[in-house]
Order: C-alpha cells, then sequence, then structure tokens
C-alpha cells in the first residue's frame, strides 16, 4: 500500500510538473490535457484518475507551489535570532525560490487573470496567509522593540501588495533590454524599501554568493 | 448635434450609474442587462444601442472612474510644491475618493475575479498609468534632493501593489465589528508606511477636517 501511494504521488508530480511545461508553453486556455498527458509520458486517462480536470490540475499546482514556499520562506524565518534579519531571510528566500521557479511563477502572474473565479480565490487565500506570516514578525519585532508600534495587519497587507505588483512586473516583463532588471537588483531595491517603510535600518547587504546560491538550505549570519 | 451628444452622454452616464448598482447588488455574473436597463428608465434596447453588452459596460465604467480618479490625483499634486506633500495629497484625494465612492470600489476589488482576462488586463493597464505618475513624482522628490536616489520605477510598483492590496481589503471587508479600520486609521498607517518607505518624514497630519470633507477642491497647506 504505502508503495502503490509514494508511486501515486508521483506520478501526480509528474504531471504537475507536465502541466507547468504545458501551460507556460500555451497558456492556461490552449493547454490540453491531452498534451499535459504526453509530456507526463500517461494517457489522458491517466491524468483524470487524479485531475477531474484542468483547472484542478491548476489549483493543485498552485496549492503545491504555496506549500513550498511557505516551507522555506518559514524555515528561513526560524534560522534568524534578529526580528529585521528574519525579515530580509524571507524575502532573499522568496526571490530565490522566484528565481529557480520564473517559468512557474510566470504561469501563476499571467494565467490568473484567465483561470477563473475559483483560482483568484484560491490566490487571494494564499496571499492572506503570507500576510498573516508577516504580520506575525512585525508583531515580534514590535514586542521586541525593534520596530516602533504600528498597525501591523495594514503594513502587512502593504508589504504583500508591493512584493507581488513588483515580482509579477518581473515574471511577465520578459527580457526588453535595458529597462530589464536583475532579480538582485530588485531584491536591493525591495529590501531597502520595505524595512524602511517599518523605521528599520536594512542591515549591510549579505554576500552575493549567499544571494545567488541555489539552495535554500543554508543561511547568511 | 450638440444637444443630441450631450443627451446621449447623459444616457451613457445613467446606464453606467445602474449598472454600478446593479453589478454591486447581484455581482457581474448575475447582473441582467434587463436590471440595468430598468434601473437606467430606458429599455433593453436602450442599453445596447450604447454599449454592445455586459462586458463593454463593465469596461467604460472601469475607464470612466480610473479617468475621474486620476484627474483629480492629478490636481491634488499640481496644488502641492513640496515633493512630499504632493505623495501626500495624492493619497489622500484617493483615498477621500475611495470613501465617497465605495460601492464602486468594491464593484471592481470583488467583480474583478469574475469578468474575465479583458478587465484584469484594462486594470493592470491602469495601474500601470498610476505607476508611471507615481514614478514621476518620485523622480521629482529626487531631482529636488528632497529623498535620495533610488529605483523609482520598481519603489512606484511597490506603492501601487501596497495601495492595492491594503485597499481591496478595506472594500471587500464590510463591517466584521472589531478588526474593522476606519479610512482615517487606514489612511494614517499608509501615509506613514509609504513615507517611510522612501526616506521621507511624515508631516504632522493634516486636519481631521481636511481628511473628511467631500469635496476634492480644497486643499490642506
Amino acid at each position: 500500500m504505502p508503495v502503490q501511494q509514494a508511486r501515486a504521488r508521483s506520478r501526480q508530480q509528474k504531471i504537475l510538473r507536465a502541466a507547468a511545461d504545458v501551460i507556460s508553453r500555451r497558456g492556461y486556455r490552449d493547454a490540453a490535457v491531452e498534451e499535459i498527458a504526453r509530456e507526463a509520458e500517461t494517457s489522458k486517462g491517466g491524468v483524470y484518475f487524479h485531475f477531474p480536470g484542468k483547472e484542478a490540475i491548476l489549483l493543485a499546482l498552485l496549492d503545491h507551489t504555496a506549500g513550498l514556499l511557505r516551507g522555506k520562506v518559514e524555515a528561513a524565518i526560524a534560522a534568524e535570532a534578529d526580528p529585521v534579519a528574519k525579515a530580509d531571510a524571507a524575502l532573499r528566500t522568496l526571490l530565490r525560490i522566484l528565481a529557480k521557479h520564473r517559468t512557474l511563477a510566470r504561469v501563476f502572474a499571467v494565467e490568473a487573470a484567465g483561470a477563473g473565479p475559483r483560482f483568484n480565490a484560491r490566490v487571494s487565500a494564499i496571499q492572506d496567509e503570507f500576510i498573516a506570516l508577516i504580520r506575525e514578525q512585525l508583531d515580534d519585532a514590535v514586542a521586541a522593540g525593534a520596530i516602533a508600534p504600528m498597525d501591523t495587519t495594514v503594513v502587512a497587507q502593504a508589504w504583500m501588495g508591493a512584493l507581488d505588483a513588483v515580482l509579477q512586473r518581473y515574471v511577465t516583463a520578459g527580457s526588453r533590454g535595458a529597462g530589464r532588471r536583475s532579480l538582485d537588483e530588485i531584491h536591493d531595491t525591495l529590501r531597502r524599501t520595505l524595512l524602511r517603510s517599518i523605521g528599520a535600518e536594512p542591515a549591510p547587504r549579505p554576500t552575493d554568493n549567499g544571494d545567488r546560491q541555489e539552495s535554500g538550505d543554508r543561511h547568511d549570519h
């Protein structure tokens, strides 16, 4: 039984990866379940065995990605002691994962519009979870006296919105020559802007090495 | 001819007002052109004479509202000399109009999800216009030496995202008792957060009178 479960999960993962590829190539509307099946080396029936339809695949892909992101960000926060360093680590982790999964990020940023109200509602719910996570960090920073008291709920909403707006434009910008910023440049501006917004001075920037590494497991001190 | 044109424009306005009412009552999907016609005291044919369909009505409503908002915000910016006061005035005007047209704001915030890709693309384009407007102000503030040089494009995107996220949650929150903030409280947090984010100290808060007045024509000094 556990072997079969593991196999089923691995098939689902394979279908989700294939779906991410096909959707980012074709767009959500034109992504056919048949092509997803071919890319995942299974049949259309094999896909429908795991997911009732295309929307379910997209929602599963979104949940899977959000869960992964949340886990990595929480680990990065837990690894730091100083409240401002926690915020910094969370942002760095978020951008690192985005750089690694840029195609997937573009799927969600671009395809959200056409995917309908259920997808949008799920994106909203995920953002609310991240807002709660940001608010907790800000509350801790206030409690520790690291920043002045403020309406941390509204500030957390503002941070989430700021991140979302900048990153959406980053992933959809393509490589339009001169106007194009590197993720490092965006990181630099975002951390300065967000930390200043709560009255915290950004610490000196961590080593580029720390910023550019592929794994999210190491932390800069 | 001009009389007829004026009459046509006034009919269109009446249909748009009716559409805003019906959509906010029923939701975009369930808002029937027939009910919009009844509310606008015309026939279904009368509505179709001005707009090819429901999506066209929503897009016209969005464009009309964005144009109005942009005009008022630009006037508020022009009326101030100091760069930081300009940003402050723009935010105050935005929130003042939102308070006055909360139903309409809710239509766009809630209904965006179900209205399809064309609506979403238009919302994006309008946000990009406001980002350009914010960036101009930030560039002027940098040129005047009021704030340090920064990547004003990314900061303007962050501001737009922050405003959008906070205001969307404000207009969709309903009146859920204790958790509910007044627009004045949100204004206070936003102005502090955004101004601090560019390294500008918020000036003392303008009089409440100035904040709560209905007309956008007077300015606080």
